[in-house]
């Protein structure tokens, strides 16, 4: 009975995709990949590429971190957006995986930088930019485990779910701009490391930089925007209003079969 | 009729006050006093203290910033949860005004160090960081004008408003994360500058300054947090639900009179 509650229209209601969506998310897509590209032109063009031996090991860092704590953790946010019509256990395991390959990228990239520093002798841990990126590390990891535990391991009740996802959701959103931040404060570093006085020529290397620290931040803030619209959340689908429907019933202990 | 359709549970009901925020509010505001008196001692530790001429002009700017982009536009985004049962228009001017005092400090600051740079003969806007300041001055000031024109000046419908609010809460909190942002950016070279390859001892500066840095994201998050949380949005208050009523029943060309 509760699915056929659901008329016709309402579910094509439902399955209805928002008419500027796809242009937002299309929009973030070609914003997310230029950012990875304009990073791999920066390390390849001014800093000497990429190897895992000798000096160039560092450049693993930004491009790792890039791709998996801003590119690939901006799209697991999208995930219910773009997929609104999948059924919510396979989104979710969408959701799980993407930040599972953004986490093992990453993780490639903080390695590289530790074992940089340890061959060069240099210090570790001590600038603001560290201490933000393990605070992003932290706290991704612990979301994660969190989130896995409430949503993807069968344990917890339907309203304790309830309870949890808005801080998911807040603490999710803020662990993504926080790595965002986290990635300008060491492109920063990076720049006036190398260049220091050189940065106010307006040399190439210094130019392209500032555009890829604003195309970060503008990557950042359509996947803020594409996530907070509320007209683009994801409805419920028949099925779940069924589900919910049904363990409203069982709950109130006037399950369906008492009748 | 319309405003007698409220009970006096239903008002008493509006009036509450959700039991957790005003702990929440609290502790943003020892946060944002924090980051505002750690600002001033670490200029006037490390810095020499603030002056608007000679070297101590520059001292000016960091410290203007931090009082007007972070603690102001962060309280002023507030105003709408701390005041919840002030007639509304109240609470709009009180938020238009503290957007204006906060960008006459800003302006103070911003003005600082073009002055200083003039008068040193530094080049201007070539880093990330002036960059990101300039973007957020302009953001800030079409929104200000953006929402004066929509909210406090009496032309805009009610329904061009009621569409418009979304996109100003939206990009009132995007201006303000980038106004951390950029400061967390202008910290970070200011250390570099003076510290140099000193900054990896971890001198007393670098972890003072480190220390302001993480409290920056944390009144930043803290912000976003009670600006997001929704069981703490501003209820409608009684005679704006009237009003609401009173449109409602006009524009559907059935005013109270004709009854």
């Amino acid at each position: 009975m509760p699915s056929s509650c659901l008329s016709m229209e309402s579910r094509a209601g439902l399955a209805a995709t928002p008419g500027a969506l796809p242009y937002y998310v299309a929009f973030s897509q070609l914003l997310g990949l230029t950012v990875v590209a304009m990073t791999g032109a920066w390390l390849g063009l001014y800093r000497g590429g990429i190897a895992w031996e000798g000096a160039l090991q560092f450049n693993v860092h930004p491009l790792c971190m890039v791709i998996g704590l801003i590119f690939l953790q901006g799209d697991a946010l999208l995930v219910y957006r773009v997929f609104r019509n999948e059924a919510k256990r396979t989104t979710k395991v969408l959701h799980g995986l993407l930040h599972v390959f953004a986490f093992i990228i990453a993780l490639v990239g903080v390695v590289a930088v530790f074992d940089y520093h340890r061959k060069k002798g240099y210090a570790d841990l001590y600038s603001l930019h560290s201490w933000c990126g393990i605070l992003v590390c932290i706290l991704f990891f612990v979301q994660w485990l969190v989130g896995f535990s409430f949503f993807l391991f069968p344990g917890a009740s339907f309203s304790l779910r309830g309870r949890y996802r808005p801080q998911h959701v807040f603490f999710g959103a803020t662990i993504f701009l926080l790595s965002v931040g986290t990635a300008l404060l060491g492109l920063k570093e990076a720049l006036l490391f190398k260049l220091g006085a050189k940065y106010s020529t307006f040399g190439a290397e210094g130019v392209l930089a500032n555009v890829l620290g604003l195309l970060l931040v503008g990557f950042g803030v359509i996947v803020l925007y594409i996530l907070t619209h509320s007209e683009w959340k994801r409805p419920p689908q028949a099925e779940e209003q069924a589900l919910s429907m049904d363990f409203k019933t069982l709950t109130e202990g006037d399950s369906p079969s008492s009748q």
